[in-house]
């Protein structure tokens, strides 16, 4: 185990939060808010903290997976656990566990709260918060890659352990190619909404903010309400904007490289775009009858569609009143996401196109047994182990959503309330059902079910394995077996 | 596609059941009860039937792996069909609808009714739908391999078709022999459990149906409230037996041979009673205060447990009344099942043990990447094949349980009740939460939907490929082309 290297990158991850926490900084001069004091002081804790561990570089920079597993995991931890300190220093999230949650809910873009009254908090606070989705929707190592210079090949590493998705795909043939080129278009789309914002008359903070929240697939709004009071046209640029952050990025990679018929004919997008269209449609047939306006039933099934398929969790109204089918496909839509390779949670569309190929190929063999095709995607074989780790995927994810579902059932809530928290969690939608419908929070949690939910928001964002294996002996005894042999 | 052989073994299926249908008529002529008379019309016409269809035996007796599945299908239509007739004849359930779904319900070992006045039927309808569990728990296929002479090895195909669990193990080297020593397990140990209930002072046709049930693990009661109003020492009877049927018959087979080390060292057994005793006494904890005696808690959790996890589904408790934390371990055992090569239904634990395993093993991947060690069960290595194909029932389950659930819930009926209504049915259990608890029965769904959960229940208990491939477009281009060849 290189525990230098690891030592080594957490340190820059804590440096990166400490830099990145100076615009709630600026947000409170702005707003002449005196919480901007608790950023600051986080701040140079961050900086000296970092520099201090970060200070020298290993001599062996060489990762494995498991290293790149483990960093991953803790820094996740760190980033948690310094971005919760403003809240539980200002006392405007009083208690770490609540603070603590709502930090890891914003950055693995869960969105999901345990606040009553949003509106209470500071513009810094709010700010922080919804910065919290921008900065976890793409990765903060994939960012590290993009900007420092790390020895050997052996990153990619790193990013296969963040990034989700059943495969990584190299766009460009340098890993810092790909990751500057994916906070790029990360960042130009961003800009792009907060202008479509702005121009449709919201409030610029208002634009920035539940941009972020777009953008990372998050969800915190900044009212009561989440989206409920906005105009039907920003209502509309927010679930469109939704829609194409849970887009797999190589297709803008596609475009940008003019390459239409390929971008056009990824199956993955396509399946995406299907399943979306499909829900909006019966979705919006089941609730005719509730909506005054063609067009008001449209908008509001498209928006709550597009904001859980996506995994960000906005809502314009409660959909926890709508009927058992369309509230049965939305839990679905919790557990299917969006795209591979977009900022959205879930199980991920690619998984499941796999999946369902996969139940085809196997109805196949039993009717011509000899047959010995691959499955394909995208008119290229899929490797078998691709389809194998799929399978392990599905596997451990409900053996994880179980136990979870199983600790969460001793707090006595009721069975749906259950169930579609640890759904929220595991898939980092945000609002689930019953009580913790869109006008609900999760602060009536016991403190185990917090924590467990917490472990699920981590979980479900790095993709199970990196955040599992720290539960598994033969990592500790590697650890501590190598610890000793350099004494 | 041979469609002569499975012409041939099609009619062999229809006779069984008329010469099986001889026993509720004997049962009507005991009590006297006019109903007998459409039981004996069935029996005409399922014997003229029979042997109008199978009396020439085919020249070409091979059966492949396709053949193999579509005739186990299409035998538990049939059986399911003109087991209903009677019932429908009668009169005694109203509507063809119902009256199919209450056999198919039995012969799947299902125990899911759509009567709300079970008391109402004759000793003879009585009997009948409680001896279709019995036949279902075994196997009509597996009856007809240990009776009739069958050229060729491919039988094997029709008992992998029927026979429940990731692999089925021939204890024998004849197959003949396999299916006869477990029909004589299976009987033997019925009769022991009627003449246990009938020393314990339960009327004799009380004890013979209840048996039947418990055999089958199927679940249809005779009385209004299932089991409650017998006695705890009856009580306990069928408790056991219940849990004796959910296991591994291969335990009794090693049994009776005297390989005791063997026996005591399967690992999916051990599992299977691990499971029980941390459900029986979590949940006991968790239940303290709602019984007056510590004795009368633990009956009742122990007796709820053993049918649930063995599929059973008889209740002497509304555990729907239940704590969320009890409930939601009931509708975890639901999908949990019985041991492989048991007549329970369920996922089956030994799926469940190699699924742990492979994720376990995942995990490991991650941090030694080289290491190629193969997952082991009973110290013996499990086939790579084998750990395939148990990924992809799961998978396969995951979605057949998705489709149906959304299609339930066009219903109208709440979350809880469409979750454990398909729960209950592809599982085989019978009763589960809400509006198809204990206290509940089917009878207020839809048509569609209880077509629906006919269809999840002979899925559940043909463990889903043998009737998901009718579905299969490859399999009836196959049928058809072989077809017009002949010509």
């Amino acid at each position: 185990m290189n525990s230098s290297i690891i030592g080594y990158i957490l340190g820059k991850v804590i440096m990166i939060e400490g830099f990145l926490m100076l615009l709630p900084c600026l947000v409170a001069l702005i707003y002449r808010e005196r919480g901007g004091l608790y950023f600051l002081i986080t701040v140079l804790i961050c900086l000296a903290l970092g520099w201090f561990i970060s200070h020298k570089k290993p001599e062996n920079a060489i990762m494995y997976l498991k290293e790149g597993c483990l960093i991953t995991a803790f820094s996740w931890f760190v980033l948690s656990i310094f971005g919760a300190l403003p809240f539980y220093m200002s006392g405007e999230i009083p208690g770490f566990t609540d603070a603590l949650f709502e930090t890891i809910s914003g950055f693995t873009t869960t969105g999901a709260s345990v606040l009553t009254d949003v509106e209470a908090l500071s513009h810094c606070s709010l700010f922080w918060r919804s910065f919290t989705h921008w900065i976890g929707g793409m990765g903060v190592l994939v960012f590290l890659l993009a900007v420092i210079p790390l020895n050997g090949g052996s990153n990619f590493n790193l990013m296969r352990a963040e990034s989700p998705g059943p495969a990584v795909g190299k766009l460009m043939p340098r890993l810092k190619s790909t990751a500057q080129l994916l906070y790029v278009i990360y960042f130009v789309m961003t800009v792009l909404e907060i202008l479509c914002l702005i121009i449709c008359r919201m409030p610029v903070f208002d634009a920035f903010t539940l941009s972020f929240g777009t953008a990372g697939t998050g969800g915190f709004g900044i009212k009561n309400d989440s989206i409920a009071s906005y105009t039907s046209l920003q209502q509309w640029i927010i679930g469109i904007f939704m829609l194409l952050f849970g887009v797999n990025f190589n297709l803008y990679y596609l475009l940008l490289f003019r390459e239409f018929k390929r971008a056009f004919t990824m199956e993955e997008v396509r399946t995406y775009f299907s399943v979306v269209l499909f829900a909006v449609v019966t979705i919006s047939i089941s609730l005719w009858d509730r909506f005054a306006a063609f067009s008001d039933d449209v908008r509001t099934v498209f928006f709550q569609v597009s904001s859980i398929v996506t995994t960000t969790g906005y809502a314009t109204t409660d959909f926890d009143k709508w009927d058992t089918y369309s509230k049965m496909i939305l839990v679905c839509l919790m557990f299917c996401g969006g795209c591979a390779g977009s900022t959205a949670g879930g199980i991920k569309v690619s998984r499941f196109v796999i999946g369902m190929k996969t139940v085809r190929k196997e109805l196949a063999s039993f009717i011509h047994p000899k047959s010995v095709k691959k499955i394909q995607m995208d008119d290229k074989p899929i490797e078998h182990e691709v389809v194998r780790s799929t399978n392990v995927y599905f596997l451990t994810f409900t053996m994880t959503f179980i136990i979870s579902m199983l600790l969460l059932s001793l707090d006595k809530e009721d069975i749906v309330t259950c169930f579609t928290a640890v759904a929220a969690t595991l898939n980092n939608v945000g609002p689930g059902l019953a009580m913790v419908g869109p006008t609900q929070n999760y602060g009536h949690f016991s403190i185990l079910s917090k924590y467990v939910m917490m472990f699920d928001m981590l979980a479900g964002r790095l993709e199970l394995f990196p955040l599992l294996i720290i539960f598994h002996p033969a990592l500790w005894k590697d650890f501590f077996a190598k610890s000793q042999k350099k004494k």
